[in-house]
């Protein structure tokens, strides 16, 4: 609750419900939209709206689209050979901003939690198998977030798909690039050795 | 500039403008709001559109205010011998959060700032010299910001209405509570010297 009654105290509170927006941080927002001219906060607000509305799933990889099928999907120059798996919608544009992966994606809409009573069923794994039975996958790329959930989900991913005969990878755990050797935590160290390559 | 495009780029670009709001941030909020129901983000973007529509500027003392007069101006109960004049309408909420001051306000709506071309006549001056006329009005509490410019504005306040007749006083500069000497800076430590007190 805040001290703000009223359409401002409504505009604060709504604000607030954000991630990572606090009420101090609420309220200079909603101070700041105030002096602003009611042309910016109404394109403001319809652009929430209308990509809220717009904006859908793919009904293929689960990505962001707003059409049927997404645009990595429809692209005739991808590399229908590769699939990589991520958690989360977000994570597809991060992989797209390297510009060095060419194939398709899978998004799983979320991670294997027990704690959150997150199982196979409520991701997108079902799924994923259906797209495996085209024999023209040859690669399964588990890009999960290196945490404890998401490597176990990698994991289970793996045992249940490398019996079907595709390749299933992972991606590469190790030093972050301009990182130092000082200040890395020992699992990341763990792993860099582990995964250490010939030059 | 971001790498998203159509809606979603849309409503990236938008958060963004907001201060505080980087570019990574806006991608956080935005993929945030993707999550959350079509309800959800319309009750957002409604909240904003209505505060801006709602809310105005007070005519007596420019705090904000959904009616032509202030709650704090229209309060049969608020001493209306003293006003205290403040730079934005946000320091309004701050000092009626202390509930010690039961007086008026007086928003200038900015400061003086020579460099930013902001002289007297772009500050709602001419409305509070209007407002003193008033022989009801015994004090005037200076609250300006304590920093450079707020600063300069209490001093050519004070030097424009003392000679008025009205008692000008200026909010009191030191240590705030539970700080420390030793992290205190020169300038507070010198004020809270100056400004020292009788036990």
């Amino acid at each position: 609750m805040n001290q703000y009654t009223g359409a401002l105290g409504r505009m604060i509170d709504e604000l607030g419900r954000m991630p990572g927006i606090g009420p101090k941080t609420a309220q200079r927002l909603a101070f700041h939209l105030l002096r602003q001219d009611s042309a910016a906060v109404s394109r403001l607000a319809q652009a929430l709206v209308e990509a809220k509305q717009k904006i859908g799933y793919c009904s293929v990889c689960f990505s962001l689209s707003e059409q049927e099928t997404c645009a990595v999907c429809r692209d005739p120059r991808r590399d229908r050979s590769l699939i990589c798996v991520v958690e989360e919608p977000n994570d597809v544009f991060s992989l797209e901003r390297t510009r060095i992966y060419s194939g398709l994606y899978h998004v799983l809409m979320g991670k294997l939690s027990p704690l959150d009573g997150i199982g196979p069923d409520d991701l997108k794994v079902a799924e994923l198998l259906r797209r495996l039975q085209d024999p023209g996958v040859k690669e399964l790329i588990i890009a999960t977030n290196p945490d404890v959930e998401g490597e176990a989900t990698a994991l289970y991913l793996g045992r249940l798909i490398k019996p079907l005969g595709t390749k299933v990878t992972r991606l590469a755990s190790g030093l972050p690039a301009g990182g130092n050797l000082e200040y890395a935590d020992d699992v990341t160290l763990s792993r860099a050795l582990g995964g250490r390559v010939v030059l």
